[in-house]
């Protein structure tokens, strides 16, 4: 009677935790810089993925990203005088989870970096993320800091963002459900593939395209057809501002947040606020790799894309998107098991995400770390993978590791 | 041994039709009016779908349309007058394939309605379709003609298709091949399902329409993201392009065309040129009807949209589009069982249209009369349905009859 009584408690608390998810309706409301928006955001924060280490442990590309974000920023005039400043605390690393926004890979945001602002239409509130830097091989977010990717970074400040915001504000907003919703039926699943979002956005945007500056209009229209990529930030966005409304729901076994650095992998649940339960990096299932490399050119570089299955997205929608064989590797009976799996471990079906091939059925949505600690099954996560000495060289499928979700379940108990 | 000799005559033949469609660039490079660009059109000639017939044997709402399509040429004050002047032959009913384009439904093309003009890069040879004529219910090829549907066959030929002629040249033509491939990644199989390449087909346009007069850009995007249908037509002229390049190979089996009337279903096929082989209407497999109406509602209007299956894409490639369900009804598992059942019909496997779901196999393409013959199995068609009185009342996945493939397959041997 007492089991009966205490996952039924749970259960109410999971369908609570899930009512606030799919009660949300992030809209995006603009293109600001970060420092303006995020609370708590100074020019001398250097947010990164991943749950927050002491700077001494990072290392690697995440490491080269967060010092490149300080040079961005204009906070040092080398590399070195940066690890010092970082070291000493007079510039601080921290974790864009407890900034209200989240990371692609390196996730390096600073203060003057344009974020989209994604806010839900119901609640106000806001999650947020950095733009898609491109399809160029040297991105700080993949590690690289260099002249290119300053006169990028500075690009996408100076002219992307503000004729971005212009035509956002100038359409009122864009309401992003009933783009994830039909980029669902069009191959996406909306973390490794953005394909059909992206120019679904494009499309969104058109009328106020027209009354923009013919140069500025032009420029837009270049930045976001290159590569398929734009829309993966404001999904990412959109999840956070959903994933958070089911914050500290009590007894609520349901996971808020999945993320990596260098070094760690982490959850937070619902029941227990924002502590981070933290385990080893996530392994790979199936990658597929550019020519000329192999799995020892891996580094991680941390990420918290993972936001997006954590909404029932990405791997939690593999059976959507078969197209990402080409991109991560793997075969279509495979990404139909796995995410059929997914359903093992989540609280409920998403009544907006539907997969066609899976007759319409709603994407498993609402990790609950107890049925994971029951199944053993972690969730599956689609992750773009980084090389040593910065770029990205392929993308593929991982699991999660079981440890954290064991410990959560221990918590909560 | 004479029969193995006459099978590999057989294949050889239809290896050398299949490399004429294959080598293929069907480029979009205008949208002209029918009597312009129309191998012999002339003012008093009306085209409709399916094996020509003599006008009496029109009924229902093929008549009706043909009937519009006269007075909307202004060739006569009413549709009595108009019965009269098709009866004595002062204005000609004639095929659309007999005229180099195609036409949806009903396909009424008259010489002042304007077509898009596909061309193949390679060879020069052209194939045409008339415009989508927006998501009203009421349409001249759903058997629809009044006031609204006038108005608006207007408006296509005064206002869309300048500015989209414009914008088309602005780019230097459109190349098909590339969005077409897209698309069947993306849930479309290019002929009942065109979403993804409708919005592929618009960002193709989009710098040109940046340099369109406001106004004209405005109404341009507002048609093209009307509905998601748009891209059928330029898919079905692809189609006829490609389709004719495989007309008149000696001793070659493959179908270069289907397409019905009110009243019959025929196919011609390469070796025997432009002979018709006709035989009863196709039969419904799987059907989705609007709320209100029944199976007995359902008019048959003609149709030439099969060329799209003709080309290995529509149920040749259902397996790509399991979005459709919701569209025509129908469950995955049988869109694959009846798109694998394909192949074994059909003499080879197109090069570019590929198929995720079947670890990116290229489509099903070339029906061979003889292989339909052999198996008894008959080309799936995935067809827009008309309602009594007008108006598209659903869609469903077809049947072609047998007979048809048995007299050709008895006329080449």
């Amino acid at each position: 009677m007492t089991v009966i009584n205490e996952v039924s408690t749970v259960d109410r608390a999971n369908s609570a935790a899930l009512r606030l998810l799919f009660e949300s309706e992030p809209t995006l409301v603009g293109v600001r810089p970060a420092g303006e928006v995020l609370p708590g955001m100074t020019r001398t924060t250097i947010l990164t993925s991943g749950p927050p280490m002491p700077w001494s442990q990072y290392f690697g590309g995440q490491r080269a990203a967060v010092l490149g974000g300080v040079l961005h920023e204009g906070l040092a005039e080398d590399a070195a005088r940066a690890d010092v400043l970082l070291g000493r605390g007079e510039i601080t690393v921290a974790g864009c989870h407890d900034f209200g926004c989240v990371g692609s890979l390196a996730g390096v945001t600073t203060a003057s970096m344009p974020v989209l602002v994604v806010e839900d239409a119901r609640s106000g509130h806001r999650g947020c993320c950095t733009l898609f830097e491109g399809d160029a091989t040297a991105r700080l977010n993949y590690g690289t800091y260099d002249e290119s990717v300053e006169r990028n970074l500075r690009y996408l400040a100076t002219v992307i963002a503000p004729a971005l915001n212009t035509a956002i504000e100038a359409v009122g907003g864009i309401a992003l459900l009933p783009i994830i919703q039909r980029a669902l039926r069009q191959g996406d699943e909306l973390h490794s593939r953005n394909t059909a979002a992206s120019g679904l956005f494009l499309q969104s945007i058109l009328p106020a395209l027209l009354d923009l500056d013919r140069a500025a209009a032009g420029e837009l229209i270049a930045y976001l057809t290159s590569g398929d990529y734009f829309f993966l930030r404001p999904a990412m966005a959109a999840a956070k501002s959903m994933a958070d409304r089911m914050i500290g729901v009590p007894g609520s076994s349901v996971v808020t947040a999945m993320a990596f650095s260098c070094a760690e992998f982490g959850i937070r649940v619902s029941g227990t606020g924002d502590r981070w339960f933290r385990g080893p990096l996530p392994q790979i299932e199936t990658c597929q790799l550019l020519a000329g490399h192999t799995r020892a050119d891996i580094e991680v570089m941390g990420g918290e894309s993972l936001i997006t299955e954590v909404c029932g997205l990405g791997a939690f929608a593999q059976a959507a998107a078969f197209p990402l064989q080409a991109y991560q590797g793997g075969e279509p009976s495979v990404m139909v098991e796995r995410n059929l799996q997914m359903y093992e471990i989540t609280a409920g079906e998403h009544p907006l995400f539907r997969i066609p091939f899976l007759k319409y059925r709603g994407t498993p949505v609402g990790i609950d770390v107890h049925r994971v600690a029951h199944t053993g099954i972690t969730p599956a996560l689609d992750v773009g993978i980084a090389g040593r000495g910065g770029g990205q060289i392929g993308a593929g499928s991982f699991r999660a590791p079981l440890q954290p979700f064991l410990d959560a379940a221990s918590a909560l108990r």
